[in-house]
């Protein structure tokens, strides 16, 4: 069978198993007459009832499914794909709180929607690929097909989480856009001219529309933060060994100089909190090897808060990263920097200037390493049915190269490993210049130069991958709407590159008017607790705790 | 230069710093005369001032030296390469107590050795190979030269230990003797007719003499264990990230399937736990990035002298493994097995046998990891003199191989990672069988099939490697010494094969005579402080506290 048959009957079998009754009367229409399908529009074919579960962010769900409140079954009326088990599974939840009279865990009766990177028994991993489809990460008859889950998958579970549905993703994972030759591309709900970003784009488009309460991505070079910012959620990006990653599907799986790692997109920062502290309360390490044993820290919140809230004169320290030195961010990102930056002072916290090592240089390590294998891994994935390469991943992938050599990797990781060290110094010696007597305690920078990026024009990913070179824990932190009235282009601007003026040409108000707005948050390695901290001190400030 | 040369400068260069009034008034008896050199021998050279500070463990010199009786000038008797530098260390030291009537830090004027593969100013690190004398790492003209410090150096300066001397390393590290054509074979103090293990060999040797306290090792197939067990010391080998390697000179530095880590030896548990805890106390992992905020958890340690102390049945867990299946230990090792065995059960804790996934994989594992670069850094790295490869390293890197190719190790590193994930689940499995509720608490294994090896026998090292793959981490307890009268020949021995009979014949109870013999105690990945305590039970158990 060719692939494009093969394609399309895995795309019939799944909107097969959306129910009659759930689907739309009439098609959306199209993205000029209709841009923004969030919010109103979305709510108009929802009952009363379905608007108000949907629009309870999980934190809310939990508190009502935990205390019989709410039945387990009533909030799972979304849409995708194992809804039958989803419904059996929260039926056993409600028969089990009727039975003890408490929840199983804490995440009693949430749905949580994934990324199709992790295994769920009875459900396929295709991760894009026409040639994955009926086998398990492309090979047949292991035994494995349904019937393997991903490590996090059943920690989700062990909590009382309700799995549903699996999301789409870009195939080989390694671009900021979502398409693939299944699904073909998903847009932003927000601003239909542009798109909900990648890899996990599929998470932020459903969570977006409140299709999902939270949902678990990947991360290896922005993958959980281009979506989250693209769409107006928050989302985090743990450090590597902070959560489990044990037997998900994966691109050039081994490759093991900068790591994927699993982590929440969510409406709320609450509810990212509440997904690590409940993964983490299943001591993940007694379960996935690389894991390291970090329990969730109270006192590391609770440290933040002592600050902003205790007087004397005590109070955080911020960097500012307007540009990384490569590229200029479009008129309306600089916008959120400013307000940002002016919302800081105005609370009375520090703000210093980032003048970090070469971002260009970590980019280029960073390039590097998704060069590894040549592209072996690409080839033979999309080889399995003859299916073509997404134009988005052709600049990186077009063309085959040798693979590195153990000493050539070697040589990469020790050059990584010695910047690592330069940016750790770079990072402690602000404790000179903050007047707290610390370092920084994180770093405002955006995660793109752009709002969300306009189909194959994602020319620039520095500022996300050099937070996956150092290992560290960055949050996103929705900021505002473009407005075309303000957001303005910039008539007088000097490009500094080549580059720089390719992003910057990109940018069209018209086009981008109505998409979401975010930074990221960036804390050290395994700062997650203070991350999500800091991150809500600012949203709170921000006057938005959802978007 | 020819290489004979350069290697005999750099020899004569470093004896010339021992002063002539600490040198030995005549040789040193050949072996057949003075088997063992440590203790009542080596004392007849010491005045009773200087036995009574070499016999102190780590923990009893800080006593005196933290609370003014001993000032740091006094302790720094010992017999190595930067005396000068270490007495005007100590100096200073003195001269901050005085002034402050406090001590610098935790390890406030206690000297510690160091491996040499530690960078410490105004000093060389040649790593044993004589194309590194005069350079840094191999390379003129970096600058470093002499100059650059190592992190765990930098940390452990930072809490008033005195550094004095580095000790000697086989050339490449991966062996478990120590020998290079700098200077020579390094015999085990105790039965000159053995190694003095490697690659921590100097180390051992130093230690095992009451020349140093507590002295920092390596360990990435075993080289802080081997020489540990070899000369009747405590050693641990923590999990990778536990403590810093930053800054390290190494072989075939960047391979990132097996890291070696750094870790203690020393004459008692009590200055493993000191040492560790005192590193920790820098907060390393604000200065080595790849080091995990795992602070030290007297918790952790509490846990087990509960377990312990407490009455109500509670008792701990141990799985006993006197064969991993590829080779049967010698009889002297098998003693200490039953003598460990049946003290456990004698304090009434429970024992299982240890049915884990194959050994005989693990170390094949281990192996390729050795040879992804096909021996290109050993080869590049002897190729700066011309100097021969020592034969204990001819049969892994005798002939040049190919590198592997980035997919091949991505593949290793998969390969690694499902059979950590087995070996995990193995071990949780326990649960069900030991009685406690909870699974084993360590496994006791032997370290080697030997008490110590003899020259250029070290045929296998499977029994060691299982750690680093596993990333465990593992203590050594010194349990007994060869006695030739009670460890004789098990004549009617059944090779399991060849390989088992060459280990098996290497045994001669004559020559064996005298020599320590000690077991591993295994935790899992960074249970550090857990390992230490349980090690300590045992220790105390079997009457010894420093041998």
């Amino acid at each position: 069978m060719d692939w494009k048959t093969l394609a399309e009957e895995k795309r019939a079998s799944v909107l097969v198993l959306i129910p009659q009754a759930w689907m739309l009367p009439s098609p959306i229409p199209p993205p000029n007459e209709q841009r923004d399908v969030t919010g109103n529009y979305i709510q108009q074919f929802l009952s009363p009832r379905e608007i108000e579960i949907t629009e309870t962010d999980a934190v809310g769900i939990v508190n009502n499914t935990t205390t019989g409140k709410w039945k387990a079954r009533e909030v799972n009326c979304l849409h995708e794909i194992f809804f039958d088990a989803a419904i059996a599974d929260a039926q056993k939840l409600d028969d089990y709180y009727a039975k003890h009279g408490k929840p199983v865990g804490p995440l009693h009766g949430l749905p949580i929607s994934l990324k199709d990177q992790f295994h769920v028994k009875g459900v396929e991993t295709t991760m894009g690929y026409v040639g994955w489809i009926g086998t398990f990460e492309g090979k047949k008859g292991t035994g494995k097909e349904k019937v393997f889950e991903s490590e996090m998958v059943r920690e989700l579970r062990a909590v009382g989480a309700i799995l549903y549905c699996k999301t789409s993703v870009p195939h080989t994972l390694m671009t900021g856009e979502t398409v693939n030759n299944i699904i073909g591309y998903t847009w932003n709900p927000k601003n239909r001219n542009l798109s909900s970003g990648g890899s996990s784009g599929g998470e932020g488009a459903l969570i977006s529309l409140k299709g999902s309460p939270v949902g678990l991505g990947t991360d290896i070079g922005g993958s959980i933060r281009i979506p989250a910012a693209f769409n107006g959620l928050y989302g985090i990006r743990p450090s590597s060994g902070r959560l489990p990653y044990g037997g998900m599907s994966n691109s050039m799986d081994g490759q093991n100089t900068i790591l994927s790692v699993t982590g929440p997109l969510a409406t709320s920062i609450g509810a990212l909190r509440l997904t690590i502290k409940a993964v983490l309360s299943q001591s993940p390490w007694l379960h996935d090897p690389l894991v390291a044993e970090i329990p969730w820290r109270d006192e590391h919140e609770q440290a933040v808060l002592d600050i902003v809230k205790g007087g004397g004169g005590g109070r955080l320290a911020f960097a500012v990263m307007e540009s990384d030195g490569v590229v200029q961010p479009h008129p309306p990102v600089r916008r959120a920097i400013h307000i940002v930056a002016s919302m800081i002072e105005r609370l009375g916290h520090k703000i210093i200037e980032w003048k970090p090592p070469s971002h260009e240089w970590a980019d280029e390590l960073a390039n590097k390493t998704w060069m590894l294998d040549g592209g072996t891994h690409v080839y033979q994935s999309l080889g399995l049915s003859g299916e073509p390469m997404v134009n988005q991943i052709s600049d990186a992938y077009g063309t085959r190269k040798p693979e590195f050599t153990a000493s050539q990797i070697a040589q990469l990781n020790v050059t990584k490993r010695q910047f690592q060290k330069e940016y750790m110094d770079y990072w402690n010696s602000t404790s000179s210049i903050t007047g707290t007597g610390r370092p920084v305690d994180a770093v405002i920078s955006p995660l793109a130069p752009f709002a969300a990026t306009r189909p194959d024009m994602y020319f620039y990913n520095g500022l996300a991958t050099w937070v996956n070179l150092l290992d560290y824990s960055a949050a996103i932190l929705p900021v505002t709407n473009v407005d075309k009235t303000v957001d303005t282009i910039d008539e007088g601007y000097v490009p500094m590159s080549e580059l720089d003026e390719k992003v910057y040409k990109s940018y069209d108000p018209e086009i981008y008017d109505g998409a979401h707005v975010a930074l990221q948050v960036v804390g050290r390695r395994f700062q997650e607790e203070k991350v999500l901290a800091l991150t809500e001190v600012l949203s709170d400030a921000l006057g938005k705790q959802a978007i």
